[in-house]
């Protein structure tokens, strides 16, 4: 047999389709398929020219976050089992509410805070990535504190674009690791700072990547700079959070909703 | 009545669930709800915990992407309706494919590419934004091209952290715009180039917002720096976005599935 063809379609960017479908077809161990993401099916005539890729690619299936149903109707000619989130739910959730659902006034985003505050966000954690502008620190909502390469940049970049945060992030340098306390200029915003911190070993191993066999890579010096932070931290009372084995995704995810 | 709470709960970050969630919602015009995104339920324990946040909150109702059937089946006991992505799909695609799920192998991630590679393609974005490091070209898997504020920056950072690909930006500034084609740095990678435009109106007020009352911000300035820029993209036969009406995520799914 051909091998499975898996359609994520969407009337948006297809991120939240994919995830979705990822999600519900690694339930199946084994399972081999070809991924298609089909975005901007915003038209009942694209989803028309939709339905002849599908007929051409068959096996195929289709999972989709179709929010106007004229548009999951044309679609259903394809002859591939269809598994759209709206239909599934609309109807239920209508029902339960009492109202009626309007055509196409849904939208899924992948991204859920308003635009510009997002685009200014990332503005932000550029002006302000790695202590740059410690002047600024004022306006941010959240500060990053940690080790260099602790990951603080890719998650102050995530928290701006997909939650509209404001996050500046600041390393804690060797010098300021020689102090017994976190930096004054960090003191002065306590309730913002979140700490990131991750195992020695792995600390060492990203930065060997950048510079191989150096002092700063060792792992003896990993280990005498995470702990020297790490106490430091601990006596300011900030929350810290693990970054070994987590994603950036996660780490956002931590700091905006748990800590 | 009291006023609905949404919980909108996820076994990882709650960024599908939350996206899902409010694309539904969005449908029943008028509807007002309190959401509350709840990550992390992965385990059934704390199922159990959050069944009393929910008893709580009544009127609630719950969406959720939980992908372990023992957590989902702890948390229905909340009483509130609940909606899950797993417990509408699951027994149906296992059916059509004729293969059982397994529990808790799926995992719902907003981001689908691996890991590093993400990671190394925002280091990448950093390394080369406006034109930085132009003899890194050759490792961008695309270049985007535009006037400066024309929200390159964004898009690529945005490039990196969902899709992993390594996008450069390059400003195309009034030194270049002088010229008939496009700088010789940028001709020698032509089948990486993407172009950014907008509308002359929009990036005024995006420029007015940085440099008030400048020339640079000026209307009439906007619009010779835009049409040089585009007759230039276009002379060179690369594909051209504008920017005007759509969001990053809109940009960046256009570049990765359709130009």
């Amino acid at each position: 047999m051909q091998k499975l063809t898996v359609f994520f379609v969407s009337d948006h960017t297809g991120v939240t389709a994919e995830a979705v479908g990822h999600s519900l077809l690694s339930q199946f161990r084994g399972l081999e398929y070809r991924a298609q993401t089909v975005p901007f099916i915003d038209t009942p005539a694209k989803a028309v020219a939709l339905t002849e890729r599908v007929r051409a690619a068959m096996p195929a299936l289709v999972i989709s976050t179709l929010t106007d149903q004229a548009i999951r109707a044309k679609l259903r000619d394809c002859e591939a089992p269809l598994f759209d989130v709206f239909d599934a739910f609309s109807a239920p959730l209508a029902t339960m509410l009492g109202m009626a659902p309007t055509a196409s006034s849904g939208q899924i985003h992948g991204m859920s805070n308003s635009y510009h505050a997002r685009i200014d966000a990332v503005n932000f954690a550029l002006a302000v990535d790695d202590g740059l502008n410690p002047e600024r620190l004022g306006e941010a909502d959240l500060i990053l504190v940690g080790v260099s390469r602790a990951g603080k940049t890719p998650v102050s970049l995530y928290l701006a674009l997909q939650y509209g945060k404001k996050a500046a992030n600041y390393p804690l340098t060797p010098e300021d690791l020689g102090v017994a306390t976190l930096p004054p200029v960090l003191l002065a915003h306590r309730e913002k700072l979140r700490g990131l911190t991750l195992s020695a070993e792995r600390l060492s191993q990203i930065r060997n990547e950048r510079l191989p066999n150096s002092r700063y890579a060792s792992l003896e010096n990993c280990r005498s700079e995470l702990q020297a932070a790490e106490g430091m931290m601990a006596a300011s009372g900030i929350a810290v959070i693990d970054s070994t084995r987590r994603s950036v995704e996660e780490i956002a995810a931590m700091i905006v909703h748990t800590v």
